[in-house]
């Protein structure tokens, strides 16, 4: 609508209705907001084909499923991380195609289909408790397109379980490791790997520093360089920056 | 500069050398930075009258003195905090109304009067090692333009202590009330008055939550309301906020 | 009754039966407590219209009601704040007034008219799980008599959310910004105003700085000046700041 | 039975049957545990009146059952802390003259008459979601023999209703002070006294600073002098400190 | 002064110049920190014998020289606490009787004849590095007048080095035990004694919970009844609180 | 089927087929994980008898049962730590010599004989609450096959308390120590003891240092020497540590 | 030397010496650290041009130089961080080409010339404080080959200072924003971008959640997604991360 | 001296001067602390062989100086831990044997020969700003008689590096591990061994979990079992228990 604004005060300048020194006056004191802000969303251009994302908790079902249509209809992906499985029941008769990650706790609706990139994203967990948290960064690489490889249960207390999976490692473009306890794991793959590697750190674990900061803060310090670190669980947030990593190494063609 | 290029466009429009269409889809690609920002920063207009404000910590003296050099040029008045006397020393030759709080470690060059508001601001503190904190209020409180009176040593210990400024506290519009140690004298003040009350922690104490987090902790968890609480030792901080307060009570002429 | 007390010494030294020095000395020792303590109290004359507050945490219902019951008897609107909709349902019969915000959590019942303000207090929330603290500071100003806007949802992660904002955050007298995750916002809004703001850290996020320590930290720190904060999701003691420093800026008549 | 072994031995060296030397040696060996350790203790003698305690967190209702049940056979008097209802209900059966102190969560079974003390402790509360712990001091007090004074909600936030109590301050031998929130009464009533004052700080408040952090670190950093502080909600442990002081007041008699 | 105004205003009551209901008036407006506050301040006149106290961090050789000196002119003991050995010296000229403890870095001027309680406080500690602290307590003590005993390095690591004192622990009336590292001392002295104890954490230590926080903590959690906790380092806060109930144990006479 | 790889290239060398060089360039990229990794195993081979764990939180009750299944079946000894009641209901249709610790919430399924120890470790707790974490630590011992003797509710509150348990602390070789609150004990029995001693803070408190934050300072930073320390609540990592210290006083033959 | 063992083996099987089952027996019981372990380290080839790197605290000045000397002999470039200037002075006679960037403490030894990729990294700070992190951050790129774009002092407290540089936010493959104090730039940047973006904590700032660990909170709290933090002021960890990435993005060629 | 009253009262028993009874009396009032208490501290005479310890911190030169004096003639080989080469210079002109490990900061006398065990105990760090807390480990557990081997630098970084130490790790007895930064090393070495492990967190790194913290929490939270966990910092801590278990594993003779 602003757009029409402000074409129709280049028109008055065109036919002589409005002086350009009147023009400058009004545009100085036109608000920014109505400014056709196209240059600082550009690149969300660029961003066509990745779905939309909903936050769960404190929001009531209702809402959510209301959120989920409007989505859909505009036809858009839709990816609904810490979804409790209630949610999935409300939106499953209304959106058959709509899919439930249990164990990650993410609702999927896919009307459109994803383009996959040719280079994969590794995604790792120290243990079984980590494999939640790991599955909410899986399915949010597939629905933003990155072809996906698992690693689970690799943990350091038995080396040869990590050393198994050095293909894997050679193979990936991008890693996430995902650890609880005491977080070692992306120390160690560091040390064997020249990939980027974002390192998630989990609730998993007991007593000091429990909640998470025990392996927040080994990732933080560790001794291996090339970690970015994302929050405690936040699965989804390191799933969005191996994405973007990842898509870097894609030909233009994509 | 970027107002001469919308000018030469707004002038083609009008010289019918560009059309609407040509000119509004050249402005969808114009980055949002180039675009006359006025609107954004309007209200700075208003503060006319305002210092430059430098932080020293971080900051060599030679590049103290030059940055100071430029805004005395450009015809402000200069506030820089956290100056050790080093600087004081090196700039009072050039400029001989520099002025050096030694207890706020706070600089001041004033050359254009500062105009000062009717109604006063009260600082408070608890104990005397709080008074350098205070003064950094004070003298940035002075320099911004408001009217300051001062409670110092007004620690709760002995209650009359603090009973026997309770006239200052009915002749403030805004009070600044600076504590260490137990932190407890805003939740005293809060008690006493209806005031807008900014409170200041500071780092005086030591063994358990040293460092300003006993005052800190003590002040946001406070018993009475109407309390803003602002960084451990951030004197100026709470002095740009008492001030803004300040201003809304003077009358429009202002 | 201390108040006959007095009488009835001063009517004795009026009618000669003790002299000016007992009198001096009784007093003397007349414990402090039983003196009359207007003086001390004699702001809170100012304060008329406000609300009785009720914070309802660790009250049972049955307290809760008969509190309210004793209140509205002597005339007063009250606010109850952190109220479970079955406090509502026992207050509601007997005073159909009565109103509940389930979001806030807040309960009003308002006889007496509310004289409200022409400046106002512009209440903003980062995300939409913010909104139940902000609604807690609308309450609260509402009945203490703030004019109120509203801006909700306006995060920093889109900028254009919050520049369309512009124009309220120009019209407001004093801001209460309510923040979770990062905290960011107070940061920025702090930015492109002059007005005082206070911040509110919300308990909303989760990992590493959960339970709102995240956002306070960011906002006790923030690059900004000007900035009051108050404890994590304390909507009501920022309104009540919020309040003290919008009645500064009305005329006398009020 | 390790007095009998004791006895055999000094009968053995009396009737000659064993050397001094022997015995010197056969005592050099004994561990220390099987050594009459009546000095260690020999002080509780004193203590006898004492009231046999429990901690009923941990344990089952039926093992404290038992425990009660012993303990009152043995002639004592019973107090148990932090006993739910559920216990009391099993109790009373037996036992008619237990009682429930349901807001203390303190239950007491006295069947002994309890002496009480000529001076007495005043136990006071910031706040009125700070009763239950200054209950449990109360009652705490009540069957170790102090007698008590009350002074409840008696918050900083209008100072006089702190003043008021001035009497009881002053006829009080010891003082015990709960506060939440910002834990700011012990540094003002410790500025009103010169009595021996225990600071509790309660787990009530919220936001930063929670779970009774802020009000300790009130405490631990009070300006005011002559405080101990016990852990956070701890009216027991400050009880039996206060009593123990208390006693010093008494004459010898007792 | 105000005794005068009150004065004179019961004089003209008294002549018939001024009604009692106008008096009256006169006193609600009359600001409370104008009437002769005797009553709050009563208790101090019980403390004649108490010295007057210097905290130096924060204050300048020369201001401490000067307070001392009124002090001392005033006819006053004083105990200055955490003094360097530049301020003694620049006392001892001027008052030759000044003494300086240099590990506890307290300086006295006794000039008035200091009474001393029949009863006395046991000061132990558990290490020779908590030294400084007790000393601390000791300097205080005796200036306040209680009686001392003392017993250092009495350190739980070999528990015959703590039971060797078990004489000293049944004669003392008060406890002051200072420890640093783990702080276990007074746990284990609590389990011999049913005297008050005032525990006091030092900040000797280091690792996790270094500065004291260890020691502060055990003590805080400790399974001994009876325990007031002081911040860490506060050996002149532990002092005046052993010296309160110390003297609660004096005869009337004193 | 690496072994298969690697005999086919060795077969090749043998038969001419392939030279030595091209056998070693070929064995120098072959990744790591191919090669047989008995040599990093290798020691697990001495462990035969240990039991196989299973940490249950985290793991659904069906998942557990089937893993357990799979244990069994292989000959193993099962130990489950922190199984609810639930687990063992579903296992011991199945296998009737299950048994389970309901304190400790451990499940053991012994079929095949576990081979004691002749040393023993000695587990202590300081309270009754503390047992359920010992008795991880006993089961875990019993079933890797340490003896084990105890000293439960040994706290130091009454010294008579631990010192009866004198003889036991000399017949151990190794000592487990358990305990919340103030985490006293290990610092006491470690002056009483030059065995080799494994502290387990619990969990066991509240207020200040909850959740074994309190004891596990304490314990590293006791002043005893010898001690090893333990997460919070990790009855079974102590045993197992204990356990292996246990191993190494006995002699080859086992 | 382990190849020869191999290789002597190798002959034997060749020489029918040996027999399949033989070696593969023998290459079972090898233990894995003689095996020639280039496997692991294959891909280290790839990183052909990266530099050594020392990371200087805690080693001497003569220490330093003789790694460097050695690593220079080799061929390689060579980095050293946290280096002091007086290693600088100590390195300069003997490798002329050495570079001390002294604002980010790092000292650059480059005779092998650096390969320097097409896209860039963006390295941005929020104030002039930050620069130190930042050209660490710079350095590093530089020597590992990254092409580097900077934008300092774009702090969010003047929106606009942030959006002149939304060229260059458009153009880099990777941004680096380093930001001390509230640690809200990633936040904003964030939102601008779809890039990888590292936030870098500095330990920039004063008070609560000083020594960084405010903005680090923030950072790891942001609502911004695809954000990836490393360590406090750890500006060559954030350079080795984003040169990792932006090496993705290259051809194939390189 | 207690011997001396101990026997006249035997012989008062022997003689017939005193009965049974009343001897028993007598004991029963005998304080703890005048018995002879070899039982407890029996074991010492176990220990022969063991130095004498100081830990210097707090402790002047010539304290330090007349506490070896004593030593050393009472025929004790003397460790003094954290001491400064000043107390080593004003040694070795009385002991010429002295000796001083710069990097532990250790200092010792040995006149009388140390017995060294056949097992050894493995010292390994991760990196090379960790040997001095592993030099502590090594002179203390030398002076104590434990054979050392040693594995510095075996970093996780590059899991070859540790992996070279596979033999040695076959060989220890027991494993000290000494790890700062982000104490992964503990955690893959317990993966890779069945011996007892003591971990030692140090203080070495930057940022977020400074100060040890990081590495401290690592450890007690690893995946891998049998870890005990002493101070940051503490390698004399660790090598006492190191060398307690070590001596389990020796044979009787010792």
């Amino acid at each position: 609508m602003e757009r029409d604004a402000l074409k129709e005060m280049l028109g008055q300048v065109r036919r002589g209705k409005m002086t350009v020194k009147a023009a400058l006056e009004k545009m100085k004191h036109w608000p920014v907001e109505n400014l056709p802000f196209a240059a600082i969303d550009h690149h969300r251009g660029l961003r066509q084909g990745s779905p939309e994302v909903i936050f769960c908790p404190g929001k009531e079902t209702g809402q959510i499923v209301e959120i989920v249509d409007r989505m859909v209809e505009a036809g858009e992906n839709v990816l609904a991380t810490r979804a409790d499985r209630e949610v999935y029941n409300a939106l499953r008769e209304k959106f058959p195609e709509a899919a439930y990650n249990a164990a990650a706790r993410v609702l999927t609706v896919v009307r459109k289909k994803v383009r996959t990139t040719r280079g994969s994203v590794l995604v790792m967990t120290a243990g079984t408790s980590d494999i939640p948290v790991a599955e909410e960064a899986v399915e949010t690489l597939r629905i933003f397109g990155s072809r996906v490889m698992k690693a689970y249960d690799a943990g350091v207390a038995g080396l040869h379980r990590l050393l198994q999976h050095q293909g894997k490692l050679r193979r990936a473009r991008v890693l996430v490791v995902v650890a609880g306890m005491d977080g070692v794991l992306p120390s160690v793959v560091g040390g064997l790997t020249d990939r980027p590697l974002v390192a998630v750190p989990t609730s998993v674990g007991y007593g000091a520093g429990q909640g998470g900061i025990a392996p927040l803060l080994t990732m933080l310090n560790s001794c291996a360089s090339g970690i970015g670190v994302v929050n405690i669980d936040n699965g989804f947030g390191a799933a969005v920056l191996a994405h973007r990593i990842n898509l870097l190494g894609e030909k233009r063609k994509r």
